[in-house]
C-alpha cells in the first residue's frame, strides 16, 4: 500500500512545482511587461527619459514580487535561483526549471511589447535596427558610450553582486528585514539604485532571463543583430555569463560580512521547499 | 410584526448603499481633481513634465482609495467593479449604482479643475480645441504619436489587464499582500508604472469613469470636438469599452496563473458585502 | 490643601502647552527649512526643477510631522488647527499658541535659508526684487502666469480644502490609516500631490504660517516689495486669508462624504488634550 | 579561575567589536558603491540629472542602513558616531573603530567604482583633473556657483545639523518612529531632502568618511588636486571638520526641543552596547 502513498506525494510536488512555474512565469512576465514597455515608451515613443526607466524598472520588480513572491519565492532570475541553490537555500532540482520558466516569461512579455508598440517602432526605426534594439535587450555602453564587451563584463559582475549582496541583506529575517509585506517595495528599491548608479556600462542587465528572452522574441520579429553589439562583436552571452558569477560573489560577500556576525537561529543548511520571502509574511 | 423588520432591513441596506456610493464619488472626485489637475498644471500651465503626470496621477490612486477604501473598497473605476463582480467578489446589482456615483465622481472633478485653470487654459488654447482636449480626456497615440483607434482599442485592452491583474495581486490576502494599510500606497504604484510604460498609445485611460465624465464636463464647457480624436474620428467610446473587457482577461489571468495555487481558505464564491480592501486592516 | 494642587495642575499644563508649541515650532522649522531650501536650491542656484520641488515638499512634511507627531500632533499649518477646532478635535483656547509658534518656525528657517543662501541670492538677483521673491512666499500664477489675486483666492480656497479633505481621510483611525506610524510619509504624498496638480494658480502656500513667516523674514532682510505680487497689488493676505476658508470646507466636505458613513465607536465631541497622530501609535 | 572566564568575556566583545567594524564597513561600502556611482553615472557617463543623484543618495543611505543595522546600528558616518558618544548613547572607545571602518568603506566602493567607471571618465575627463572630481569628493558651490571655503563650513554645519536632529526624531522610540523595519527607508529620505534643498553651497557631504574616502582613493587614482577646490584652496578639511560640529549642534536641539518633551521611560545614560535601529524590530 505504500506505492499508492508515494505516486500522491509524486504528484503533489508536482502540482506544488507546476505552481511554482506558473508564478515565476507570471510574475517575470509583470517584470518585463513594465520593463520593456517604459523603454519602449522613452526610446520608441520619446516620452519621459533616464529616470523614467530606472524608476519604472524599480517599480516593476516590485510589482513582480507582489504576484509571485507567496508561492515561488519571486526569483524573477536565474542568477537569484543559482545564489540561493549555491548556499544551501534552494534545491538544485529546480534552478533550470525555474531559469527557463522566468526566461519564458520573458520572452512572452517581449512579444506583448513589440506587439503594442508596433506602431511607434516602426515610425521610431523602420528597419528595426540596433536603434531600437535597447528596447528589448542590453548593450555595453547603453550603445554610444565607449565601453566594449570585456567593460560590460565586468560592469555586470559588478552589478550583479551588488544585488544579490543586498537582496540577501534585505530578506534576511535575522537582519532588519521590513516587515507588513512591504518588502517587494524595498527590493524594488535596490534595482532603482542599481539602474541610476550602475546602469553607464552595460544596461544594468543583472538577469539573464530578462536579456535572453526579450533578445530572441526581437530576434524572431525582425531584429536582424539582435545577438551583437554596436561594434558588431557577439554580446548576447555577457547578461548571460557574467551576472550568474557576480550573484554567487555578492552572496558569498554578504555570508562574509554580514550573515556571519547576524544573532538568532542559523537557518538550516536546507531550506528545501520554502523561500525566504513567503516566510515573511508570519511576521 | 415582520414587515416592519423588513422594511428596517430594507432602509440600513439602502442607507448602506448610500455611504458606498458617497465613498465612490468622494474617492474618484480626489483621484481625478489630483490626476486631471497635474496634466493641465504640465499642459497648460508649462510646469512639469511627463514623469510628474505618471507620478501624481498613481498619487491620485492612493489617496482615492484611501478616502474610500473602508466605506465601498474604493474600486474607483468601472472595470475594477465590473471584475469584481464578474468573479463573484461583489454584488451584480451594485455594479451600475457605482460606476454611476464613480463617473459623476470625475464629471464633478473636471468642472473644478475647468474653474480653477480657466485662465491658464484660455491663455494656452483659447480656442479650446483638441490642442488642450487632452488635460481632459484620452487620445490615440497621446494626440501625437501614429497611433489610431484600433491600437488604442488594443492598447486599452492590455493596460487595464495589467491593472487588473495586479489589483487582484496585491490585494489578495492569500498572496503577500502590503499590511499595516499600506496597500494604496501599493495600488498607486501599480498606475504609476502604467502610465510610465503603457501611456504612448492611448494615455492610459485604463478606466470609463476617468474618461467619460471629464470629457462629458469639457464638452460642456466648450471643447466641441471633445468626443473626436486628432484624426476627426468618434474615439470616446474606446476608453469607455476597452478597458472592461482588458479588466476581465486580466482578472481570469490572474486567478489561472496565481489565484488557484495560493495557499489558505479559499474565498467563498459571494461575499457580497464586503470588498477587500477594508478587510486588510484586520490583519 | 486643595489649591497647591490646582497650582501644580496648572504648572503641568503650561509645561505641556509649552513643549506643545517647541514642538510646533521645530516641526514648521523643519518644514521650512527644507521646504525654502529646495526652492532657494532650484530657483537661485539653478539646480533641480519643479519636480524637485513639489517632491521635497512633500518630504519636509513627512519630516516635520515625524519630529513633531507625538508632542503635538504636528499641524505645522494654522487651517489645520483652526479646522480641527472647529469640528471639536482641538481646544479653541490653543488655536493662536499654535498658530503663532508655527509662524515662527517658519520666520526663522527663512533666516536660516537666507543666511545659507546669500551668496548665492546675490549673485541671482542682486537688487532682492521680486525675482527671487518666490524662494520665501508665494505670488499669483507663480509670478508669470496670467492669474490675479482673485484667481489665487480661489485656487488657495480650493487647495487647502483637498489639504484638509485628504489629511482628515489619512488620520481618520475608523478609515483604513496607515498603521505602523507610516502615516507621516503618506501626509507628505499629499503635499506632492496638491503641489503637482494645484501648484499653478498661486504656489500652493495652503498654510498661512509658510507663507507669512519667510515673507517677513524676506522684507526684514532686504526684500523691499515682499508683501506685493507681480502686478504692484498686495497680496500678502490671500494666502492668509484663503487657507483657513478652503480648509473648513475641505474639513466639512470630508465630515459629510465620508466620515458619518464611517463604521466604529463615533470620536467622542471634544478629545481635548489629545491630537490624532500619536494615537496611531498605539495601534 | 575568573581570569579565563574574564579571557571569554574579552573574546567575545573582540568579536563583537568585529562584527560592528564588518558591518559599518559593508554598509558604508554599499552606500558609496551607490552613491558614487549616481555621480559617476550622471557626470561622466551624461545619463540622468541632478534628481537622479539626489534620490539615489537617499536609496544609497535606505539599503546601507538595511545592510548594517541590525549588527552596528547603521550609523554609516562618523558624525552620527561622535553625536551619539557626545549624548551618550554610544560608548567613546568605539567612535574611532567605528569612524575608521567607515572611511575604509567609502575608500573601497571609490576604488570600484573608480575601476568601473574607468572608461567613461577616460572619455569625459581625460586628464583626471577638477572636471570629475566631484564623482568622488565635494566642491563648494558645486565647483560653479559663488561660494568659497566659509561658505562650504557654514553650509556644513548647518545641513549635518539638520541630518542630526532628524536622524534621532526618526529612530527616538519614544516618538512616532516608524515601525515594522521601514525606518531605514524614512532615513534615506532625510539625505534626499537635505541633498534636494542643501546642496548648492557644497555638494552635502555631511559625513566625513563620504568625503575623505573617495577623495584619498581618486588621489591614489590619478587625481592630483584632489585635496583642493576650484579656487585652488586646500579644501578637503571642510567636509572633515564642519559636519561633526553640526551633527553635535543638530542632536543637542533635538534634545532641547523635543526630546524633553517626550512621555516615556527616560532613556539610561549609558546604552552601552545597544544602537536605536536594531532595537526598532522588537516593536
Amino acid at each position: 500500500m505504500r506505492f499508492p502513498r508515494r505516486r500522491q506525494v509524486r504528484r503533489e510536488r508536482a502540482e506544488r512545482l507546476m505552481g511554482e512555474l506558473a508564478a515565476e512565469f507570471a510574475g517575470t512576465l509583470i517584470l518585463m511587461v513594465i520593463g520593456l514597455g517604459v523603454v519602449a515608451q522613452v526610446v520608441a515613443g520619446g516620452i519621459g527619459g533616464h529616470d523614467s526607466i530606472a524608476w519604472t524598472w524599480g517599480l516593476a520588480v516590485t510589482l513582480g514580487v507582489y504576484v509571485a513572491g507567496r508561492i515561488s519565492g519571486a526569483h524573477l532570475n536565474p542568477s537569484v535561483t543559482l545564489a540561493l541553490a549555491a548556499f544551501g537555500d534552494f534545491p538544485w532540482r529546480k534552478v533550470l526549471p525555474y531559469s527557463l520558466a522566468q526566461t519564458l516569461g520573458a520572452f512572452a512579455a517581449a512579444l506583448l511589447v513589440r506587439w503594442n508598440y508596433t506602431e511607434v517602432l516602426s515610425r521610431f526605426d523602420p528597419g528595426h535596427t540596433i536603434k531600437s534594439q535597447g528596447v528589448f535587450s542590453t548593450l555595453p555602453g547603453n550603445g554610444s558610450l565607449p565601453v566594449h564587451l570585456w567593460g560590460g563584463f565586468r560592469d555586470q559582475v559588478i552589478g550583479t553582486a551588488i544585488l544579490l549582496f543586498l537582496v540577501l541583506a534585505v530578506t534576511d529575517l535575522r537582519n532588519i528585514s521590513p516587515a507588513a509585506n512591504v518588502a517587494p517595495v524595498v527590493i524594488g528599491l535596490i534595482v532603482v539604485a542599481i539602474g541610476m548608479a550602475w546602469g553607464t556600462d552595460a544596461g544594468y542587465a543583472i538577469n539573464p532571463a530578462r536579456d535572453l528572452g526579450p533578445r530572441l522574441a526581437s530576434f524572431l520579429t525582425g531584429y536582424r543583430t539582435a545577438f551583437r553589439d554596436q561594434y558588431g562583436e557577439l554580446y548576447f552571452w555577457v547578461p548571460i555569463v557574467a551576472p550568474p558569477i557576480g550573484g554567487l560573489i555578492g552572496a558569498w560577500l554578504y555570508k562574509v560580512l554580514i550573515g556571519r556576525y547576524l544573532p538568532g537561529p542559523t537557518e538550516p543548511d536546507a531550506v528545501i521547499e520554502q523561500d525566504p520571502l513567503p516566510e515573511r509574511e508570519k511576521v
